[in-house]
């Protein structure tokens, strides 16, 4: 879920960064070159990986496409790439060794979110190269950006570094998933490995490539990402033995309990009674109030960031609790949230249908920040469903992670942040991102890696229709795939 | 929606009722071979009829259909059969004047539930005739009992009579509609016009053929049935001016409401803490306490029917209140209901995404008792949201009708008992159907008309797959095709 990441910050432009390109340490030119002569063979290469695409939810292409995926690594230069087998879809591991005193870690994933055709101005499989005004060129297609077009230009800086002749700066420890979409629910079974628990040890960091530019040439660091606990809460007659264990015609309401009105009254429980803020037993027992560092770094946000502009954008009239800005945006970095992603019970089609329905089930995210940890909610969420009649209602674990946050100090994120300067990009600091991702497993013990995403560059539509990734930007504020290549090979040499 | 009127009693055999049928007299014998010899003619006509479906809540056939139902009446010996058309679907206002004393009403429907073929045994459109264990020969298809199999034995009876050369013996004034499965939100607009309610004003009362027997031959008279108020309940973000407008990423609830979750706490205010009863301020004003004579029939249904086969089939272990089975059956007859029929929101499909859905929808129905009316309802609805801070919340009627009454002792009901006793079946009297129908339109002001269901025979799956009407009996309690024309025969010689 990278794309979150980043929407906490869209909305306003931060400083006129110069956007030139500076010059460069001389050696560097001939890759450079290659960069610019490899063009179309990289989006080639983009093109041909979103042609197939590989989605867990609905176990679509995972084996053609960790395939795929294993072939793009050994063409890009890794001397291993192997196939990991877990208990849903197969990983990978990779080693690129090149002689170097130091090692990166990389996080890849090669699945991408469902797509519904119809909705799309173009075929979602094709990557067609599309004229998108006040941008430029753009493929699009579904992983355009999230992650095949940015993990796709991170290959191309190998391939450039290597076909200008040069030894690549560092060694790199790949790990990578084919479940990032539903959660990653077996990624921890891949790095857990201990021959990849050895390799990872020896990292500097763990980096994801991404597309990091805003719409408005924005661009965000961020120092973690907040948890997730994907869930499905399900109510039915069978597992509460009362109401219906089959849906039946609603005129037998006046003498029979409801299993979605018990649904409607546990998700009532959850929450404050103004709906906003989780209201489970103990929920903000281990929540650790946003440190004076991040404070600042809020503060400098709230500055700089454009508010209306950011309402605009999500169509949002006002804050909850109608906070000030400020406070808004300190929420996203350190308030936990109960949130209903979706409601599915009984007859869901057009119109009415008299049924009193045997189920119901909510789609449920929950954010957590540090401390808490996944297993203790999980745990103070039944407690607290059990002690107010709700023992019976299902919590089904679909998917999620712990927090994970990374030093500001950590050499990961002062080589992110020199790269963008010298690229003549200005990065705000931003404590932790709304989304989440499985950084955990590397930023918590036993191996305590700092973890980020990198890459200049732009792109968006990630989980919707006509997603795309800039390849020959006419926007100022926005650089296109080429700039990208180049943020990753300076990253390699900046580490 | 006549399934529902049955869905109360079905469970238990009440007496064991005489089942040779009678003997009659005489001048109908020919009568009645002519139905024998036009089995196959009747059998053909509603296999026919169920090939076109019209299906309002698609806007599928609505025309083919009501030119195909003045086809059938006309054949039938309608002398006039007009389209009446609607703001929604057409009707249809047909006259059959036979020169006799007494006029008797007639609500027919053309319209048919949604099907998916997928979920079906034999294809639904096609009538084929299927050996059903235990039942015998029935036709299966879309509208075979709900409502063409039983309307298709009614007019088979008119076309029996004249067959055999005899003259009917009452005047017929029929009123259909295309709309019966989505509420009947038009019906009033046909049964209100002057020539309409002037031929109906002249009428005994008002029947809809039915095919009344449950699967183990128990027959009930329905003395009136509750009345529905349908509607989606809208929660949306554009509306209430918080939350998104739009769906946005779950990571910015920490900041923003949650349409969804708003929705979930007006449901709440809707049902008393136990979820089971309405709690609606003012709901209950207007309630009228069943009667003794009502009481007396609920003590008599409580006596005959079997509490545990009910259970069993409704998968229930347990009545609201862990009531008794006769205060579940005074309830049934006797209580409003709040329900939820569906809910649908934000993401509905495998797994989970995270968003925080802009809208959610709960699908609900009200079922209402005398002597409750629906604008009184829907205005006490909306005031008891707007006092709670969900003034924003939409309430969108999508159908339903006030609850109708009537009287045991009115000629209908008499000569619908009369009928079934001197076919040598048992009726048992029910103060009033859980489902509802719209026949309010005849029983309340102006016209207070008499109005029921009448049929012997059965079928069953309306609104369900492999729906089907029994047309050659091999169960002994169960009546077929020609045994429901005769009851048709024999009721309008008894009316």
């Amino acid at each position: 879920m990278p794309l979150s990441r980043r929407s906490v910050l869209q909305g306003a432009v931060v400083s006129a960064a110069a956007l030139a390109f500076p010059s460069r340490a001389d050696d560097l030119a001939p890759v450079y070159a290659e960069i610019r002569r490899r063009h179309d063979e990289t989006v080639k290469r983009i093109q041909q990986w979103i042609a197939t695409p590989a989605i867990a939810a609905e176990s679509l292409n995972s084996e053609e496409g960790v395939q795929q995926f294993i072939g793009l690594l050994k063409d890009a230069g890794f001397q291993s790439a192997a196939r990991v087998p877990t208990d849903g879809k197969p990983g990978v591991f990779a080693l690129l060794d090149a002689g170097a005193p130091r090692t990166l870690g990389l996080y890849f994933m090669y699945d991408v979110k469902q797509f519904d055709p119809r909705e799309w101005t173009s075929p979602p499989l094709e990557g067609r190269l599309v004229d998108k005004p006040g941008f430029g060129k753009c493929i699009v297609g579904r992983g355009a950006v999230n992650q095949k077009g940015p993990e796709g230009a991170f290959l191309a800086a190998l391939h450039a570094i290597r076909g200008a002749g040069r030894k690549l700066p560092v060694n790199l420890v790949l790990v990578a998933e084919g479940e990032e979409e539903i959660g990653s629910p077996h990624f921890p079974q891949i790095v857990r490995r201990p021959e990849v628990m050895q390799a990872l040890s020896r990292c500097a960091g763990v980096e994801m490539p991404s597309a990091a530019q805003s719409a408005d040439g924005t661009l965000e660091i961020t120092l973690g990402a907040k948890g997730v606990i994907e869930a499905e809460i399900v109510s039915s007659g069978e597992k509460w033995g009362r109401g219906p264990g089959k849906d039946v015609h609603s005129s037998l309401r006046a003498s029979l309990d409801s299993p979605a009105y018990h649904l409607v009254q546990a998700l009532g429980t959850l929450v404050t009674a103004d709906g906003v803020d989780p209201a489970i037993d103990g929920w903000f027992e281990k929540v650790k109030t946003l440190s004076p560092a991040e404070q600042q770094m809020i503060d400098a946000a709230a500055k700089h960031l454009d508010e209306a502009q950011m309402k605009k954008q999500f169509a949002v009239s006002h804050w909850a609790h109608d906070l000030p800005f400020r406070e808004a945006l300190a929420r996203l970095a350190g308030q936990p949230t109960v949130n209903i992603e979706g409601l599915v019970g009984g007859y869901t089609g057009q119109g009415g249908k008299t049924v009193l329905p045997h189920r119901a089930v909510a789609k449920m995210d929950f954010r957590l920040v540090p401390d808490m940890t996944v297993p203790d909610c999980l745990a103070k969420l039944r407690a607290h469903l059990s002690k107010r009649g709700f023992a019976d209602i299902e919590v089904n674990m679909t998917g999620g992670y712990d927090p994970n946050t990374t030093p500001a100090d950590s050499s990961l994120i002062r080589a992110e942040t020199a790269t963008y300067r010298k690229a003549g990009l200005d990065p705000i600091l931003w404590p932790r991102g709304g989304g989440s991702w499985p950084g955990y497993v590397f930023t918590e013990p036993p191996l305590k890696l700092a973890a980020g995403h990198f890459g200049v560059g732009h792109g968006s539509g990630a989980h919707a229709p006509d997603e795309y990734y800039l390849v020959e930007s006419t926007n100022p504020k926005l650089r296109g795939l080429d700039d990208a290549v180049r943020s990753f090979v300076d990253f390699l040499y900046q580490i």
